[in-house]
């Protein structure tokens, strides 16, 4: 069944962030959250794929959006089950399909080695049937996101260090995932999309981070057509996006932002009066790595 | 030959960054500069190792640094040639010893199958030998560096979405690499010290990013026993430095910063009035994923 919406961040779920003792500039000792990373391995079927390191909610969903965003799950495979067992910190997710990816995975290492690489190489290929929907995009819409995103209860608020992603419709926020990992939140709501059938066409993806190639791909294989974020832009990602008619927004703070592709979905409906500079908090918002 | 001291970054240096057209939330046409973001892919002899995300300068120090810190170069090898293809976008790393990392890296696709993952791996068996010197850290020396990292021209300032990180010695700056790659800007300040014999244990490594598992791993490989950072930490980061007794500083902002671990090393000798707080532009800095 589908969980109730918003689905939000909640930093006060046990497990997440944990209390640690130090000492502040003056001396004095201090005792602050922080938040907790730990391996998770991703197994599909009887095959191990790759262990990510995460702050550890929603494993299923990570598990499924990693395999789907590597296009190792295909939108028809019938999931059958996910297993996590957060002693062995793993989680295992069967298809009724038979999968293997021994060759795949041993050319990926031979010919790229890493994540990035192999994330990079497996995406591009996935990308040649990718066709991004016409969609509206008003700008009152954004200012309203980004209103709501900088404010929201968050670990990130509560513990820093941590990425947010959020998948939103209109000024709607759906569903908000966090993860020290560094593409585990948007895998995580691509888990979550997979899962629910959530159609992507109509939504906006929202994200504290840069907007490099490898999140422009991911963006454009949930085939979700704008993606926004506070922070800026690589050349490589501006120019996928371009290829792919993906709108790319950037540099969004308080009224200030930049378009630098599918600058067409934009509709500027917002008065720019009203929605003002930000103010501290906010600013403070996506400032870690 | 070593270069003259400080390397700083050279945001005009062609190549680095992209002048791109876009639209701004008034729709104005504008042009910003985005920094660039292109494959490298490291081989050792004749064996390809990875490829890294990076934007592109010192392909030679990157290289030599992330072998050193995969520990796939050693203390003692002899490197006999750097050959760096700009147009294959390739760099091999030769060595009068032979090598041979295919059963390793097989394995470590296996058992983890993402760079994270081998990264993660390979540097928990390189550690083993690490004990890192006692060391003097004075906060008069954080603030100093802060303050010059903060405000000296980088790719960061000029067009954002990129990492820093800094090798400082006492007050002063040394060697400021910025990348856009996750971990490639502390790579190349590891091959900066590998290719130029720079001794470890006096120095101090300062990073915009969050203080991960990986960060610290990384600075305990480098014999650097401080990593200080802006940004947030993780609980395994924090775990690792206090195993290690690296000393962890972060949350850097203004007067403000948390130790964490390794707080033997501090010697408070500033005075926090005279420091006072951040002005806005500081606040800008590492306000990228």
């Amino acid at each position: 069944m589908t969980p109730d919406l918003p689905l939000l961040p909640d930093p006060h779920l046990p497990g997440l962030t944990r209390a640690l003792r130090g000492h502040d500039q003056t001396g004095a000792e201090i005792e602050i959250d922080v938040v907790e990373e730990r391996p998770l391995t991703i197994f599909l079927n009887s095959q191990e794929i790759v262990t990510a390191m995460t702050i550890g909610d929603y494993p299923d969903y990570l598990a499924l959006g990693f395999l789907r965003n590597q296009g190792m799950l295909r939108e028809d495979d019938v999931v059958t089950g996910i297993d996590h067992d957060d002693e062995l910190e793993t989680v295992v997710v069967r298809t009724a399909r038979q999968t293997s990816y021994e060759e795949k995975l041993r050319k990926k290492t031979r010919t790229s080695g890493c994540a990035v690489g192999t994330v990079f190489g497996d995406m591009m290929e996935g990308l040649e049937g990718v066709t991004l929907p016409a969609a509206e995009l008003r700008t009152s819409w954004l200012y309203a996101l980004a209103r709501q995103i900088n404010t929201l209860p968050s670990l990130y608020l509560a513990a820093g260090a941590i990425h947010g992603t959020v998948l939103c419709q209109r000024e709607r926020v759906l569903v908000y995932m966090e993860d020290v990992g560094r593409h585990n939140a948007v895998d995580k709501i691509a888990g979550y999309m997979l899962r629910h059938r959530v159609p992507a066409g109509d939504k906006i993806l929202y994200t504290t981070g840069r907007l490099t190639s490898e999140m422009v791909i991911k963006t454009a294989m949930m085939g979700i057509p704008v993606l926004a974020s506070r922070s800026g832009f690589t050349a490589w990602g501006v120019e996928i996006a371009r290829q792919l008619g993906l709108t790319l927004i950037g540099r969004m703070r308080g009224q200030r932002f930049v378009c630098l592709a599918g600058e067409e979905r934009l509709i500027r409906d917002a008065d720019l009066a009203a929605v003002g500079d930000e103010d501290r908090r906010h600013r403070r918002k996506g400032a870690e790595e």
